[in-house]
């Protein structure tokens, strides 16, 4: 048996160590020894708890808010089967399907559906094409993680282009797993591009897109050059999904940092593999980090300090310049994954749109 | 009286309590569920502990040792008084200023002390300078938090940028607390701008610098601006120090993340106080990111993705940017404060100097 004074003393010791959470202390001192025990040698970097404010400084109001944003709900959906993906799908679809027509005549936009190369897409310009785009043509790829965003509801950044930059830009609605895996969407969008060079000179053409859509723009561009076709005169990879398995250290360092995508392990790994199939996710063509990018046309690329991706950004200009490829890159401040054209009123969505667009008007001929 | 099996069961409950670590454990599940319940609402993000290991893809061998290796024993240092500052000055400046002979010999660049304006300076220079930079001149202020860093000790950037790039540069010795606390440094350092500016054509200069010296290097253009003095045509400011406050959002994002300078709250946060003396933090000459960035010159800024400084760094980007000015941003994968500059053999230190070193040669005159 043992005294209830002893079980007291002894709980409280216990309850004081399961109290005691270094990181959320504001005994500053005590965090740092234990972190300068933990990293004393080479290795695993120990990282403590934290609750992190989101950042003001040189931040607009409205990108704020998107900062502090909770986790999105999805980030941790792990669809069992097709059907439970194709209605997580449905679902995230009609909901962003529903803003676009607003979204369209705000920017004065017209979104029109047309078919190319029996690829279903849409075609997006302003009401008025200013003159100086008039010969120019844009290939919109969107994002969605090789799965999300059919049909009207990732046409988002293709509008927000078309908009701020006054472009004619067509949008691929490639067709997505769990029906159609990889090279589904890879293929409807090389048939899109070898008719689109038709349409317009390829010296006045880019491609674009975000996340998935980056990726898929510098896969793109990997297999035009494997197939000897024209080449865009720019691209526009925004933080972009340059490689699809766990590999680059924002995936760590940010990962529950993110407030979009949150963690790889979550939808986000499972929609790699269901587009993947049977290839390895480090096929160039997947995975475009592990491709040639010599040849590649000048780029310009997007993403923010707490984006799961900015290793997949950085990583992709880097490499871009170390193959002799001019790449400008730009990085938010406090932005998790592609929250740089989440709300068309922020003042940042239109300085990245802006900085895209005015990139695109340097190296496109008119 | 307690049981003795009351108590046992009681402690291992407790126990099982102290031994769940969400971030560390493998079962990510659980994790998911804790993150989601604590991050279901806007306001702070909640991160969990962490043991992150380094990056390894697109990452040299030597920059992987630099990225995985333990906290630099200074981070926590808070010296007490003017004489523990300056034991702590003098110890890491005897160590580094050993390495700076055999530093130079392998660039081939001589390293001669001079008096410029009154103001202690190195010239270093390639023994043979090319002949396509011999009307050039750039200037070089060192890192080291206003306070470490004198005499030879902080010259390793001069005579990378002289070696890779094949330039002459004044490296400048600038006065530092303890004993000349602010405007000390920055009346140095434009004592001997303005000295500088006669032994070349400004057109055919540029000012860079690391860290503190990435501030100074914004701050020197400030009040260049200022005093109606020439500009330089170029500037490189690298991971500048540009918010001496701890405002930025990698200063939460990055702490305990990044090894060298690991916390704000370290001697890092001490050095900024001492250095301001009585002035405000945020006055332009300290914080240049407070100040007016417009008719600046064209800038390359260079830091990694695991810096406590790459807000400081974007936020400069994005602040000049939006002036107007041409800007390039370079992030390496992985790297904490100033890695791009560590070890002379990686092959980062070679492409980001060579980058630094090619963007001067595109802006100045020759």
């Amino acid at each position: 048996m043992i005294s209830r004074k002893t079980f007291v003393a002894v709980a409280i010791l216990v309850c004081v160590g399961v109290a005691y959470r270094p990181a959320l202390a504001d005994d500053y001192v005590a965090v740092a020894k234990v972190q300068a025990g933990a990293n004393a040698n080479p290795g695993l970097r120990h990282v403590p708890e934290k609750f992190i404010a989101g950042p003001t400084a040189g931040v607009s109001l409205q990108e704020q808010a998107i900062i502090a944003a909770p986790y999105i709900p999805i980030f941790n959906a792990h669809p069992k089967d097709a059907a439970e993906w194709k209605a997580l799908v449905s679902r995230l679809a009609d909901a962003a399907a529903k803003n676009i027509p607003a979204l369209a005549k705000k920017f004065d936009v017209t979104v029109m559906p047309i078919t190319i190369a029996g690829v279903k897409c849409y075609l997006v310009q302003p009401t008025v094409l200013p003159e100086r785009n008039r010969h120019r043509l844009l290939v919109h790829v969107h994002g969605g993680g090789y799965v999300l965003g059919p049909g009207l509801s990732a046409t988002r950044e293709a509008i927000l282009l078309a908009g701020f930059g006054g472009f004619k830009v067509i949008s691929i609605d490639y067709r997505m797993p769990p029906d159609f895996p990889y090279p589904a969407a890879m293929d409807d969008a090389m048939a899109v591009w070898k008719e689109a060079v038709k349409m317009a000179d390829p010296k006045n053409m880019a491609i674009f897109g975000t996340s998935t859509g980056g990726g898929m723009t510098l896969a793109m561009v990997l297999r035009a050059k494997d197939e000897h076709l024209p080449l865009p005169a720019a691209i526009a990879p925004g933080t972009p999904w340059a490689d699809l398995t766990d590999t680059g250290d924002s995936y760590k360092t940010n990962e529950w940092v993110d407030n979009i995508l949150v963690t790889w392990n979550g939808w986000l790994g499972d929609a790699a593999k269901l587009y993947a199939g049977s290839h390895d996710l480090k096929e160039p063509y997947l995975s475009p980090i592990y491709g040639d990018f010599r040849g590649f046309p000048p780029a310009i690329l997007t993403t923010g300090t707490r984006d799961l991706f900015l290793s997949n950004t950085v990583r992709t200009h880097r490499k871009l310049r170390r193959a002799g490829v001019e790449a400008d890159l730009n990085v938010y401040e406090g932005q998790s994954h592609a929250e740089y054209y989440v709300n068309p009123d922020a003042p940042e969505t239109k300085e990245a749109m802006t900085d895209i667009a005015t990139f695109f008007d340097k190296h496109l001929g008119h």
